[in-house]
């Protein structure tokens, strides 16, 4: 995004894959150039004063130097602050310098923000040591109900017409050794594939208020999100709770996580955010010296959602 | 193993993997080839009356097309029946033709055996569907609650120090974004490597009896175990509980076993066994029409027994 010193929203790009640890640096570099490239005017040159770039967790937070070459052939010149995508997901639902934010998409992470800040950080280990409460976490669920009821041995649960209809595969009375050839198809199309298809299974979990176990599992998924939270929660430190992430854009976990909030204290109110790209802005603005008050911080949310508009997404 | 008709073991011999879906055909015949080898003597032939081969779960039970040529080359020629590796671990144990059977190794299921066959089959669905209390599940859970524990969110626990010290990460007060560096060591660890690692970590659970953590994970995994057990118990079926595998073979599982067995009216004695092999012996005879009495069984354990000492294994 290229925006100006008043917060107004000049330009968005997009890109592929940018992160230089798991798609290589020149890759990376690549990506985020054609981002860059997308945002900037179609003709004439801008004077860009700082850049943020928000990235995801255990990368080094130096100036990027596997990006100079890509920055100065658009004729970017600037100093380069990396900034953690988990302060940037906060900072694009509130311009307060303290908080709270939940993301769980995928994976799931909690953090606290002071002095505009990450303070705390709460899970976001991935999914094989944590990221409880996740699309993974609650799609390996789905998948391992559905199993347990096609073994004939769990709860009857509407999630296993759902996966096995997103699976492709086709219930039958047939069975191989024993037991119901679905659950062979199952074991297969799991297998056959990477685990973290798992949470393409987690809006099944969703999509049926009225069965039991769906609704069990998406009450874990709050408990372990709201978990996360509270762990990393100050009673000294209040403010806005921001959450992102299509799990946490659910009304069910949305809701569940803000009356846990409420219970324990953490005053300010919850805010859905789409992603962390007006955030990132936020984070530019401060690097370039700007404050960031209430209206700048308006202007930003409204000209991002109006360029957005025009540029589909 | 090769045997002759009164049960007694007459040679073993060893291969590789031998599993023609994972290995591929021509892999698993040379493993297999090997294996048969080594089982037959030094010099002279040996007229085969039948061949048992015991495989894991999936493999169609056709005769193996791709093992002839194997076998011919080694101028054995009989039938080949392909077995339920289940079923010769049960077989291992007993020669009774009804009982149960607990094989919880890397991997977790239980079966039902009657009139000497598979009659009913319980988890043993993978890493991740299923095999639930299996060395994975445990190694999983040690791995999550070291996790909890380096966050400073869980409980403390003995396994932390026990699992950084078998991944050779040195504890340090060093910290990265907000957390202890052992804990960026530690997802390092265990995304730098295969998923399936996590069951190396399951002997930790046992190593401390007064850990609290560990023994919740243990009685976790024994309550599964016994779960997938009583859910294919039969009132009308008795007979030995037959258990295979490293961590049925740890004492708290095997007495917690031998407990919920016992409380749920399955009669029979608890008997451990080290493989399938007896077992495929076992078969072997039934399939060459020799009854397997209790004088047969018993004189096939202990050869095995004694051929495996003098072979070492």
């Amino acid at each position: 995004m290229l925006l100006d010193d008043t917060g107004t929203c000049l330009g968005i790009g997009r890109g592929g894959r940018g992160n230089p640890v798991s798609d290589g640096p020149s890759a990376a570099a690549a990506a985020i150039g054609s981002a860059v490239g997308g945002a900037l005017p179609a003709s004439g040159t801008v004077a860009v004063e700082a850049i943020a770039l928000a990235m995801a967790g255990g990368i080094s937070f130096a100036p990027p130097d596997w990006l100079r070459d890509t920055l100065a052939g658009l004729d970017v010149h600037a100093p380069v602050s990396v900034e953690p995508d988990l302060l940037a997901m906060f900072c694009s639902g509130s311009a307060h310098l303290e908080g709270y934010g939940v993301v769980a998409g995928t994976g799931a992470t909690a953090v606290r923000v002071r002095r505009g800040a990450v303070d705390a950080i709460a899970d976001g280990l991935g999914w094989l040591l944590g990221d409880s409460g996740s699309g993974f976490w609650i799609g390996h669920q789905v998948a391992r109900f559905v199993a347990l009821d096609l073994e004939g041995r769990g709860e009857a649960t509407s999630l296993t017409a759902g996966l096995l209809d997103q699976l492709g595969i086709v219930p039958s009375t047939e069975t191989v050794q024993t037991r119901p050839a679905a659950l062979n198809d199952l074991v297969q199309a799991v297998y056959g594939s990477s685990p973290l298809r798992l949470a393409t299974f987690a809006p099944l979990a969703f999509a049926d208020p009225d069965d039991e176990v769906s609704a069990r599992i998406v009450d874990d998924a709050v408990a372990h999100l709201a978990r996360a939270l509270l762990d990393i929660a100050d009673p000294d430190l209040s403010g806005p709770l921001v959450i992102g992430g299509g799990v946490a854009a659910q009304p069910r976990v949305r809701e569940g996580l803000r009356s846990a909030v409420a219970d324990h204290g953490i005053s300010g109110p919850v805010l859905a955010v789409q992603d962390g790209l007006v955030g990132a802005g936020v984070l530019a603005l401060r690097r370039a010296g700007v404050s960031v008050d209430e209206l700048v911080f308006a202007r930003l949310q409204q000209t991002t959602a109006q360029v957005r508009a025009t540029t589909g997404g």
